[in-house]
């Protein structure tokens, strides 16, 4: 199966950030793919480098401007498309959500970020009101899709319900970058620890794992921090945790890359990890900490 | 703290393996090491390669002849220590355990291999009832040592129960090795998702990754496969995922590597994952499947 990832950098400028999506959409779909991943937050900046109220006006329902926008797109094109977004639930009731559109322009289903981070210039827990749906794939003509968000994917467990709950792909739009005032070793340490947890979650869940990150420096308008530099790196691994397909780190890119579901089974038999997990002893895992 | 791995090849011959093993105890504490790990099954050949009753004559009690001999010269050099061994718990009940050494000879506390693997040329199954101790760190003067076993080192699980019980680093014996009959290609892919998995809980943790593994060719006696190349590769992950130390894929080595223990909590201040686990959704990981 091919996939592609839209790797961008955006701007303040919404409409030019979508009409740059609509572009790269159709290149993606010229070229084959069946699957077509955004990154996080799709059509905006990263507004949540600081706390502002003004910024609850970027949220959107679902259905909303951008599903019946890219849903009329994605039919068109025929191609499953994972969306990130910043849902209005009701009033003063905010989500991350990623929304998957099937081919024929209807929605899929949706995930709601469950983990939600908070540190400096990712104020998000003043944004999102955590996920409650779980770790639930949703069911496409592209497979079922198990979509997690950014900070989710640092989480073991996440990776892990999701393939219980039969997801067939592991796929995490996000938005992670560089605070430049650390060392360049600092920096790297920081990408690669990124990049390894996530390889770690395709080899325990033998399962593919798919990232789209933005790219591109974000100013911090509260001028607290001196803002984000986004690593892009956007990349895919194989269900045995092999490098397929990686973005460079400095330039908007669409990656595409070939996906073998079929490899999740065979790797099942040879290492059948799932055959002997020790359900009596993981209790615990449903603890903050011990005691 | 300076740790030390002791990667080795094994032979029939018991006494020199054991004798090996005393000379670089030995060697490596003079370098200063104040932990020293044994790969898995640390003075026989892997026996598992085969079902075969006389290989329970193998077995030893705890404490029982190894943790003896051990305990003396670790008291003499005054190191914190892990062995490996094939326990005899009872006539007729057996486990794959690993038995930690205080520095004062004492044995600080043992763990029961709660994952056992079987699949053809590791037929441990026959072998080791699974551990019935949970997943418990062990109090030593070197920190509280998450010692695993090898085939728990694909479970995310294990890692974050030894994690949420205080560990302060991962520790695992391990022995795999290829099958010369699977391609190069696939050999490496192999090698490189074992590594992956591991680096993966390091990350996920915040906490150093320890591995020791055993090294050189293995004949299966009972002439099924084609024998064990054990891959060697021992390695020291630091808590953030960095590369500390890794030995060769051919030889016998003592890995010697300086880890840092207080970089644990600096990084649980940056990226504070333990925050925000979403335990109320997390209930499913105690179940085998969906449904």
């Amino acid at each position: 199966m091919r996939i592609a990832l839209i790797q961008q950098k955006n701007s303040e400028n919404i409409a030019e950030n979508i009409s740059k999506l609509e572009q790269n959409l159709r290149a993606c779909a010229m070229q084959g793919a069946e699957l077509i991943i955004f990154q996080e937050l799709h059509n905006s900046l990263y507004f949540c480098q600081t706390e502002d109220i003004k910024n609850f006006d970027l949220a959107e329902t679902i259905p909303g401007y951008s599903t019946r926008l890219f849903s009329n797109l994605v039919k068109e094109l025929g191609v499953v498309t994972v969306l990130s977004l910043f849902e209005k639930r009701a009033v003063g009731l905010y989500h991350n959500t990623a929304v998957v559109l099937e081919k024929d322009g209807s929605i899929a289903g949706i995930y709601r970020k469950m983990h939600i981070p908070d540190d400096p210039a990712f104020y998000e827990k003043f944004y999102f009101t955590p996920g409650d749906l779980g770790f639930q794939p949703i069911k496409t003509s592209a497979g079922n899709l198990g979509v997690l968000i950014c900070w989710d994917q640092w989480y073991p467990e996440a990776a892990r319900l999701m393939a219980l709950n039969g997801a067939d792909l592991l796929i995490y739009p996000t938005a992670i970058g560089w605070d430049l005032s650390d060392t360049k070793d600092e920096q790297a340490r920081q990408r690669d620890a990124w990049i390894a947890v996530q390889r770690g979650h395709a080899v325990a869940n033998n399962l593919p794992v798919i990232t789209c990150n933005r790219v591109g420096y974000e100013n911090d308008l509260s001028g607290v921090t001196s803002g984000i530099h986004f690593w892009g790196n956007s990349f895919v691994f194989g269900a045995q945790g092999e490098l397929i397909a990686q973005a460079p780190d400095n330039e908007e890119f669409n990656l595409i890359a070939e996906i073998d579901l079929s490899h999740t089974e065979k790797l099942r038999r040879i290492w059948p990890f799932f055959r002997d997990r020790r359900i009596d002893s993981f209790g615990d895992l449903t603890k903050i900490w011990k005691g």
